[in-house]
């Protein structure tokens, strides 16, 4: 059962929340979406997928940066897919794995304080 | 014991991660943040402190918006206060609460992507 969150929901989401207060809609799809980030191993993950060549990367461009088996990398590559935060596109032998940039870009705007921004 | 992040240690983090490979440390400071904010409740009480009029609020302003018991607000307030994303000051019967914007900021700054931003 796929849990991917429905990007389409997030279209309409949301507001600097230090404009208004988060709907509990929204702090729950955004709960989400941290909740895939609140980990380490996931960040870095994300970082190192964001800032490839190419903006793309394959779990053989990955695995090098960790002391994890495959199986854990695998495990946190499909939490960061199922949050929707990336996609993942097989061709040939590997997975290559892109950040979805729109969804960095809502969490972005979502924290954007008016004072510092 | 304060679990409280060190603040100063934030100065230097942290550029975009699109940009460049999070550093493990940096990884780990990062994921507490997200951590803090994975939650839906603790999500909008951030929101509702840094919306409210004066970018402050005390636990009078913000019980009314959840059906939930006094102690498990303020169990969500100390998760907030500890992870460094909100201040409290107590004056006279409340304690007052802030969010640091700066932290926002940079949480903001690290999830910005050069194609959307």
């Amino acid at each position: 059962m796929s849990k991917q969150l429905p990007l389409v929901a997030m279209d309409a989401c949301c507001a600097p929340l230090a404009r208004e207060p988060l709907t509990q809609d929204q702090a729950v799809e955004l709960s989400q979406l941290f909740k895939a980030m609140a980990d380490p191993v996931r960040l870095r993950l994300l970082s190192l997928i964001a800032s490839h060549a190419g903006g793309e990367a394959c779990v053989c461009d990955l695995t090098d940066a960790f002391d994890l088996t495959g199986p854990t990398i695998s495990h946190h590559l499909k939490v960061l897919r199922e949050s929707g935060l990336i996609t993942g596109d097989r061709r040939g032998t590997w997975i290559y794995y892109r950040v979805h940039p729109e969804v960095l870009a809502r969490l972005s705007s979502v924290l954007t304080t008016t004072e510092f921004s």
